[in-house]
């Protein structure tokens, strides 16, 4: 029994370990703005910019979800994606899910902490009722975002004003 | 000077008669929803399902705005295009603005209208403070977002749940 119960502790250390949750306040003091910066430049913010911005995104409840992984050996958010669910007229006045700024801390990549962002953003655009959940990437990540059940559709453009 | 007057109502006869406004909750008698179907499949929907979403959109204000074109002559929408402004935390707690739904009615194309829409979006994006806008389309419509002032960057991957 005892044997039992410690074989399940260890078979499950892993995904113990890497668990999916919704981003807290206190996630600031635990690297999740360094984290941030492998992906664009994110320079350092104050704690209160930090609060500020976080509590607007909160107001939004379910529509707006920033979710992290947090490595509880080391105390470090490893992880992190977001998404917002846009509510449209067409298809029935239906919603779509939109994923942004999804990062795996470089030293963790090969340990499928991304797919367990992408199906946790997936499963909750899906929750919400959304028809499709789509996102923008480098041709370099097609393949991982296919593995993830996604296929290739258009293209983006973007116009920067700084 | 009257001369001079006329010349100036002639010469922006085309301009006031297309000019891009927010939606307004009348517009579903104006053809939007008919509108909206020639970019995808939109069913009609009630007058009871477009005033909830209508409502549901408002209450983000200048987060999220659909903007149309009413054709004066006619009093029909025909042309139409839509922005959610999303929070985020890098590039110091930056905005993104999300163009999506951008349709021009195919009897007036070549009329800038869609060129309109798309500038009214941008123009709205900078004013909230957005570091960048950004859209996916199909590889038909790069030239036309060129023009625009936008860039090819990634890929767009989608996963459909319906």
């Amino acid at each position: 029994m005892l044997e039992g119960k410690m074989e399940t502790g260890n078979s499950s250390t892993e995904e113990d370990k890497f668990t999916v949750r919704r981003l807290e306040i206190s996630d600031k003091n635990k690297g999740f703005i360094e984290l941030l910066q492998q992906l664009t430049c994110c320079a350092s913010i104050s704690e209160e910019a930090f609060k500020e911005r976080f509590y607007e995104i909160a107001k939004s409840g379910d529509d707006h979800l920033i979710c992290v992984i947090e490595d509880k050996d080391s105390g470090k958010i490893v992880a992190t994606g977001s998404i917002f669910i846009e509510k449209k007229f067409l298809r029935y006045c239906g919603k779509a899910g939109h994923i942004e700024d999804v990062v795996v801390e470089s030293s963790l990549r090969g340990k499928q902490l991304g797919k367990k962002i992408i199906k946790f953003l997936s499963d909750h655009a899906q929750a919400m009722g959304c028809y499709k959940v789509i996102l923008d990437c480098s041709p370099n990540n097609k393949a991982f975002y296919e593995r993830c059940g996604f296929k290739h559709k258009e293209i983006q453009m973007v116009r920067y004003f700084t």
